[in-house]
Formats: C-alpha cells, sequence, structure tokens
C-alpha cells in the first residue's frame, strides 16, 4: 500500500499551511452538492438509490439496509457507541452521520475512502457489516430481484453491478442534505439567527482553536487532492496529547485510526476530522462512541488536543453554537422495494 | 389460564356452523378500519404512533424497530422464514404482514392475541424479540426522551405507558390499509379488472375449498366472538391431515401451534387461520417459512389440508387469483425520530 501523504492539522490558525484566502474557516452550507462527472444525478437513480439504501437484502442475513445504523429517520446514525452488522456482529466504530455527507470528501473515521461511490463498495463488501464476503454473493442475490434488474436496465442500460449499486446510493446520500441552520442563516446575513451566547460560542470555538481542525463546509476541515495542498486527507492525531485521564476513561488510544489498516507506525492515532453538522443529533460522539453528550465531547476535545482546560462557561457556550449547526431533514418518502420470489438467499 | 373456546375450520363449506348469510365469503375491503372506542384515532395520535413504530429504541439494543420484522417498505414483513430479534436472537416463526393488520382480530400465528394494541404490549415486552425483560426498562429508555415527553402529553395528556405506547402504535397500524387489489376492484363491479385464469382461479379457490378456511375480509375467516358464534377465534388444525411427505421435509409438526403456549393437548397443531391479502409480497410461506413461492405454498395446504393432489393448471389458476390481492401500498413520509440526549440506555 503507498503510503498515505497526510496532512495533520491541530496547528494554530496563524500558522497553518493552507491559504486563508482560499477559503473562510466559516463557511455556509452550499446550495449545490458536487457531482462527479461520472455519476450524474437523475431522478431515476435517486429514486433506485434510495431504494438500496433503504432494502435490508443488501446485508446477508436480510436484517441490516444501510439506512440500519446510518438512520436518516434521525442523525444519520444509530445512536450507539458502536454499531451492530448483521449476523448479531460487533463493530468497534461509531456510525458517522450521512447528512451532508455529499459535502464530504473524506470518508471512514479513518479516511480511506475519498469518494462515497468508493465507501460503498468498500461497506457493502465488508463481511463485519454486511455479512457478505464477496461481491458475486451480493450480486447473485440481486440479480434475482427482477424489481432491481428492470431499474438497472433502466437507469444504467446495464445489468447489476458492483459500480451501479455504488452510483445509485452515492446518488440518493446526495441528496441528504440539511440546510438553513440557524448558523447558515446567520452566515448568510440574518444576524438575528444566532444569539448572544451562540455568538459568544463561535467566538470561542475560533479562539480556542477548534477551528484550527473543524473549519469548512462540513468542519471537517478541506478536501483532499492538489488544490490546496491537501495531499491525501488532512488529519488529527486524537488524541494529540496523550497522558491524560481521558486516555483509558474514554479508551482513548485502544484503536489506532488509521495505523489499523495501513500499519505505518507514523499513522498511529491518526483519525480524519469528523463533520460536526448536526452534531447535536448524533449523540454518543468519538470515534468509539465514548462521550455520552456534546459538554462532554467538547471538554475533553480542548483537554486532549490542544491542552486547554474550559471553563464551564466556555463550554455551555461552544456547545450553544454546535447546537447551531442543525440544519432542516429533508422530508423523505419511504420507498417501495421490489419483491423477492422464494427465499431469496436467506440462509 | 382458561380453555380457548375454539372454532376449528377445514370443514366443508357445506356444512359450516356460520351462516352464509350473515357475510360473503369473498369480501372486498371495506373503506373504513374498525376503531375502538377507547382508541379513537386522531393526526396526532397517527403521528406518534409511526415514530414509535420506526424506532430501533423499542428494541433493548437499538437494532430493531417494530419496521425491522413488519418491513412496511416491501410485503410488510422481513423476506425471512424466520425473524432474528434484538441482541442477535433468531425467533422460531415467519414475521406475519402488518397490511390491512387493522382487519385483523387474531393476532399472532397462535392468535393468542386479540387487538394491535394488546398484540403490541405483548410484542414489545417479548425478550426475544426487542430484548426487553420488563415494562420499567422500556419506559425508562422513552421517558428520557424529551421529544416523546412531549408528544404523549399532547395526544394523551399524561406521561408515557404501556398502554399509550400500545395505542399510539395500533392507531398508525390501523393505517396500513392497501385498497384497489384487482380483486376488489372486481367485487366492486369492474368485470374486467379479472382475466380469465384469474377468474378460474377464483373458482378453484372456492370448489377446491380453499375458501372454507380463507374468506372474508381478509382471507383470514371471521372474526371472534359472539356475534357469529365465533367463540375466542377461527383455528385450522396445521397439518389437517397430517403423515404426507411434506411432514418432514417443510417440518409442519415442529411447532405446535396454540399448544406451544397454553400447553392444551387438545390444542396441538392449531393455527389461526392467515390472510391471504399481498400474500404475493411475502414469501416465503407457512408459520415456519418453509414453502419458498405461492405454487410450493398453494400445492402443499391442498394436500395436507385438504387431501387433494391438484394439477399444474389448478396450482396456476389459484396462484393467479391469489396475486390479484395485491392493492396499492399507500405513500408514507419518513417520521422524524426525536433525539435521545447522552447514550440513552443501551448496553
Amino acid at each position: 500500500m503507498r503510503a498515505l501523504q497526510i496532512i495533520v492539522c491541530g496547528i494554530s490558525l496563524a500558522a497553518a499551511s493552507y491559504s486563508a484566502t482560499a477559503f473562510d474557516y466559516f463557511q455556509p452550507l452550499p446550495r449545490q452538492v458536487p457531482v462527479p462527472a461520472d455519476n450524474l444525478i437523475t431522478k431515476a437513480k435517486i429514486e433506485l438509490g434510495k431504494q438500496l439504501f433503504f432494502d435490508p437484502r443488501l446485508s446477508r442475513d436480510g436484517t441490516h439496509s444501510c439506512n440500519t445504523c446510518h438512520n436518516v429517520l434521525a442523525g444519520g446514525e444509530d445512536g450507539r457507541s458502536a454499531s451492530l452488522g448483521a449476523n448479531g456482529q460487533t463493530t468497534r466504530r461509531n456510525a458517522p452521520t450521512l447528512w451532508n455527507i455529499g459535502f464530504q470528501t473524506v470518508l471512514f473515521w479513518d479516511g480511506r475512502s475519498k469518494s462515497l461511490e468508493e465507501q460503498f463498495t468498500q461497506h457493502v463488501l465488508d463481511a463485519h457489516i454486511t455479512g457478505y464476503t464477496n461481491e458475486a454473493a451480493l450480486l447473485t442475490r440481486l440479480r434475482a430481484i427482477p424489481g432491481y434488474v428492470g431499474a438497472f436496465r433502466r437507469v444504467f442500460k446495464e445489468e447489476i453491478t458492483l459500480a451501479g449499486l455504488a452510483k445509485a446510493v452515492a446518488a440518493f446520500e446526495r441528496t441528504l442534505v440539511t440546510p438553513n441552520s440557524r448558523f447558515d442563516r446567520y452566515m448568510r446575513g440574518e444576524k438575528n439567527a444566532l444569539n448572544a451566547q451562540e455568538l459568544r460560542g463561535k467566538e470561542e470555538f475560533r479562539t480556542v482553536e477548534c477551528l484550527a481542525c473543524h473549519f469548512g463546509v462540513n468542519f471537517a476541515g478541506p478536501a483532499p487532492g492538489p488544490a490546496l495542498g491537501m495531499g491525501d486527507g488532512f488529519y488529527e492525531l486524537f488524541p494529540n496529547h496523550p497522558g491524560s485521564e481521558y486516555d483509558a476513561s474514554h479508551h482513548l488510544t485502544d484503536d489506532l485510526g488509521v495505523y489499523e489498516y495501513d500499519r505505518d507506525p507514523a499513522h498511529k492515532r491518526l483519525w480524519r476530522v469528523p463533520p460536526l453538522r448536526n452534531i447535536a443529533l448524533s449523540a454518543p460522539y468519538f470515534h468509539n462512541g465514548s462521550a455520552a453528550t456534546l459538554e462532554e465531547a467538547v471538554r475533553i476535545m480542548a483537554k486532549v488536543q490542544l491542552r486547554k482546560d474550559l471553563s464551564e462557561q466556555q463550554v455551555a457556550d461552544i456547545v450553544a453554537f454546535l447546537k447551531t449547526l442543525t440544519g432542516e431533514l429533508p422530508v423523505i418518502t419511504l420507498p417501495r422495494l421490489p419483491v423477492t420470489e422464494g427465499f431469496g438467499v436467506y440462509e
């Protein structure tokens, strides 16, 4: 595996290697989601992707759809510390929210995927999550569902493929946008959208230097790529300052992040910067879901990342600000899932 | 436990103990669902019930909502032979569909519940299904969700109770109606709604005597109660004629139905008559999901219930008729689930 070219955040804003003129640290949600040229969005593709997203047949035992762990009826995740996969399997990490995921280009907690399409492909064939150990088993099942065979022919002019599944689900995921948070309304000029405490929190968020990592559209740092000199992604060391009591109480060093998959000792404790939009909807927090509340998460982050002890007031103000990042969840109509005749391939 | 007063079907139509004038054997879906006087339907109650129905926090480990096994994105069930409960537990029986369940007054495969409210209460506290072993654990979790506390105050003028949960979910379930099947359109006078094969199948369904048990609104026999002399319910012996090869191949006598819960030897192999509306959407079939297709189910039922060997043509015709029982699934908007702060009570 080639070495990642990783940019580590946690640096002071003044010393940032990226150009402050290239983007604003605080950014409102854009009106348009970026769409890759090889996966243009159509209504039929979104509808197919929505069916697949909600279809539990995308897990081997028929119990888990994408929505099971990334629940768009709620915060876009499952409210658990770590998700439970199909076949009763336990996973190690907290399910990230899917809200506004179309603006996110560093996917998975370890950032190992750079597009929604790639992310889907890795995810659906992760036996620990879906129970599928190979592509053939998944495709055989779906190709036995006449409704999907017809939909793929209409949308992609071809039979069901893993690439097609990924494109359809990604197209649906790009619709999962939550506009008009109070923060966004403020950024667009509605100066009364935030109250005094929230504005104090916004300023604390900057001066405490939460913003050193959590900036940009999703508060998750810049997109990777050559344009901003971001290499393969923008990562944080977590904990940046190991040795606090939280390492033990919150198991912060049990899971070593990027290192766990690339085994590069230089990548121990490296994590992508998690997005903060709609963060009030997705307790508990951290890669292992060990922080129950936003207050706890903010206090610990300041300590282990920035070596700062926040006052109660600072914590309350920052949390008040973070709660303004909750947007309007779109109205979604339940898809109708095409019928499997017979047993399908359930075991 | 008091003895059930059970009426066993499988009798010939001519000798039926119920009055043929009291109801038609073939009945279209009524336009109105019966609503109990103590649980009148309001828009706010339906909305609350919909939230609860789709909320995985109604299982202990946060993985299973009602919809997980009774999937109203599809056939109102999960497509598995037997459902998987929370905590990775296996269950013995096939999840019945919820479509048109508001017309059904004999609930569970063994008919042990006579109302949707009672059914919910038994179900949500079945540790094998939801993981909850007692009412207090469920109520404690839900009472910690401010959105539900407020909704209960608005809908029921009281705090969250098990009875209130049951009423709200039952109110939502009564909206799960699928009108305008081709069968219903035919029954309402649209004589071209069924083609020649389907009409032959309808007639075979009567002459083969499938109709001896599968009649009435849901094709599940009459409602229990004194009005029709139906006692505590209308049941079938299954297999009615044990000894065929299917006992072994389809495990028809492993699960003894009503006997399994009341231990009355007279109730061995007794089952409620399962409804047939939308049956084409809910493969596999039987209480243990051992029949993969409708063709297989029809052939086996004729053999083990009526001691008849159907021809290929008869099977095809009856299946063609059964497929006309698929109605129009209503458009449902995803509910928004209220937030749990902190860990909730996930283990």
